[in-house]
């Protein structure tokens, strides 16, 4: 969806990740979050109304690579105290995309005045936290060093439907040197609420993607060496793509790459 | 080196370890192991003179994924109380190999008579406890359904030397779909000491292997499907090859498949 995060939120006060969603609220912090708060768990959201929660929630449940649940907020409470104290989701994220019948309708900064005592929120893990461990551990992530987002690809691995909720998984591409996806395989295992371990790795033609170098989503084209293979994982875009096609009355999401930040930290989230 | 595997040890006594070793011992054993004691680590084995164990030991721990040393035996001694009660390493193992300066000299199924007081034992992991765990993890793997050895290749990966051993770095090869080929890296690097995680994966030509099809060891010919990767661990075969342009005065190794079978579970040596 983004070609390109610049550093809307570098000020230093933005170190803190209630720095930043207080800059949200304010109206200060309206761009990309790819830069505030680093090491802290960002999120994606969909909020929808409570008649689509329950399968919803089965959808998530029984698709958690590409729909890993931080956290659910009871209907009509716009605050989520495990992900981040003093939250309102109303206005801490800094831009968001309304959608009513599964059709864009606007992009705004504040929900306030669509918000309704039976919406209920859902957080899900996003992969920043994953290319954050995998630069820690030294690997190479393209995407982040041209300071793009990765390349997204629909392919023809269908998610596991619940109700309304159906549709093909949406799946990031990172290129890596063999002995590193090996290494990103580990570290990303780490991580299952940042979509986990990779669901596909080499061939990209067995999951119904014709084009490598021409993503779905994100940058226009994408180049992987000659001495590389594509590894790919579950991306957050497919609830985005899911709900969209389940033509709820009304869906809330955040603007792309512009995340809820919470006060959870990456280390946090690990497990092992 | 060895092209199948038959049953050797499927008598219902050798279901046990020790009754594994002590069949070797009375001579009743004098086959392959592959199916002995099921669920218990087996070792490569690799006796040298003390001259050189230092140099040796080096090697194994600059190079610990060929060479995962389980256990390594006081001057003299030939016993490894660590891995196995009751255990003659001159006797308990079904076969050896006898090495002077490098060169083959014979196959024998009893060292007492090679037997000095100045040679160390080395027993190194195997890949068994990795196929056991992938096979438990319902992954198939080919060379196991096939009752063969994996495929086997010299690569241009070069070991860390330390003094005189040196040389590159063998490893077989599984054949695996994309999904299974991830959950294979997991649940091997669960096993350190036998091989860990995979050195290398798709794209052979990248560690000088020409033909995928050819081994170097094992089967003569190997296959792999359109939707499959190759998958590369590295081989307890290296140590050997190793060892042997080294060029020590006597050096006693397992004969191919005849393995050290030790009273340690595959469980047990599992990290995590």
């Amino acid at each position: 969806m983004t070609t390109s995060h610049p550093a809307a939120c570098a000020d230093s006060e933005l170190a803190d990740p209630r720095a930043a969603r207080l800059a949200a609220r304010s109206g200060r912090l309206t761009g990309y979050t790819s830069r505030c708060a680093p090491g802290y768990v960002q999120a994606n959201l969909a909020i929808l109304p409570a008649m689509y929660a329950e399968e919803f929630l089965r959808f998530c449940q029984r698709n958690p690579q590409p729909c890993p649940l931080l956290d659910v907020s009871e209907p009509g409470d716009p605050t989520l105290p495990r992900l981040a104290g003093d939250l309102d989701i109303r206005t801490d994220v800094p831009a968001y995309r309304i959608f009513k019948d599964g059709a864009f309708v606007e992009d705004v900064t504040d929900i306030s005045s669509y918000w309704r005592d039976d919406l209920v929120v859902f957080a899900l893990g996003c992969s920043m936290s994953a290319d954050h461990a995998l630069l820690g551990a030294g690997l190479p992530v393209r995407h982040v060093e041209r300071n793009e987002s990765a390349g997204m690809f629909v392919t023809s691995i269908e998610t596991v439907p619940a109700g309304r909720f159906r549709g093909p998984m949406v799946v990031t591409m990172r290129p890596h040197k063999p002995a590193d996806a090996i290494r990103a395989v580990q570290v990303t295992t780490r991580f299952p609420k940042a979509h986990g371990a990779p669901v596909h790795i080499g061939l990209p033609e067995l999951i119904g993607i014709k084009d490598l170098t021409r993503p779905d989503f994100g940058p226009e084209r994408v180049a992987i060496a000659a001495d590389e293979i594509p590894v790919f994982w579950a991306c957050g875009v497919t609830p985005q793509v899911v709900v969209r096609h389940a033509k709820p009355t009304l869906c809330i999401t955040h603007k792309p790459g512009h995340m809820l930040v919470t006060d959870l930290t990456n280390d946090s989230v690990a497990v092992l």
